[in-house]
């Protein structure tokens, strides 16, 4: 593990006791047992280590909505935008139940050019000039999906099971089919 | 209109505008045209008028969480709460946009006593011992339902046509039928 790395781990542990407002620099370095300065050599603020932790997933969402843009069809692009975004969900569980409900992070992720992809990806599922009862759906799936990546509930789940709830759950509420095993990835 | 009444106004106006954080007892006078003690007379701070605006709907969740302990078996009790939440969400479209996602209410309602209500509701939908399928359906109700409440593209829909709809996605993902005619209220 880098020194980037074992700094975001402490930080991410700290986050969940404190929050990210009631962790210092300070006690990240007092849980590593190195120097202030040795934290700051690698980052700066509080905010670069959130940003820095987050980024992997924000570079997914962006590649996902580019490669549900490729997909021909709705029920396809709803499938692939779906699988993706549970694939993230379970692969993000830990941080995401550490950091979503945190003011300072929501301030930080809001701006984020990745919700560019987060809108792009939630209209692509809607489709052009969805009803009322799609737009609910892509509503509840959006809200279901976010919320399951923070549950404590879920958190020591399978990651199989979890992903395979998850995407029924949610290609049943957009009603859209399940691929047929011959058309999966 | 009561002075309380149009303070409150005036002050979701401003939080809409600008979060809590943004908005002062000064601004909330401003905009009604009267001085800052006539506004501090009402509510020495803003977390009061935070408070007051919100206890209607945790009125609402508390007793619904003891009418729907009084109901018999789990289908019943699953579509009392869903019918008491989904009418929760419709009444409160407006409030829930404003202070869903601001950090000082999320600071507030954190602790408030009808998150244990919450708690209470989640348990009794969830029943006992509930297998995986059934945690992930209580999981993405409870999140998209509270995002329905937040979504702008829901905020102008027909209260009828979101409260019917809204019901349907729960109950269908929560693999319980909807009550029969002649078993409605």
């Amino acid at each position: 593990m880098s020194a980037r790395e074992r700094v975001i781990g402490a930080a991410l542990d700290l986050f969940a006791e404190n929050g990210v407002s009631g962790t210092s620099l300070q006690m990240i370095a007092d849980r590593l047992g190195v120097t202030k300065a040795a934290v700051y050599h690698q980052f700066p603020t509080k905010e670069e280590i959130v940003l820095t932790a987050i980024a992997p997933a924000m570079d997914r969402l962006v590649a996902l909505a580019e490669s549900t843009a490729g997909q021909r069809g709705r029920p396809a692009r709803v499938r692939h935008a779906i699988a993706g975004v549970v694939d993230l969900v379970v692969d993000y569980r830990r941080l995401s139940a550490v950091l979503s409900f945190d003011p300072v992070v929501i301030q930080l992720v809001r701006p984020h050019p990745a919700m560019r992809a987060v809108e792009s990806l939630l209209d692509m599922i809607a489709g052009p000039d969805p009803d009322p009862a799609t737009r609910i759906g892509v509503t509840m799936v959006s809200g279901g999906l976010i919320t399951a990546g923070t549950d404590p509930h879920l958190a020591k789940m399978d990651d199989e099971a979890l992903r395979s709830l998850l995407t029924a759950s949610a290609l049943r509420l957009l009603g859209v089919r399940p691929a047929r095993a011959d058309q999966k990835q």
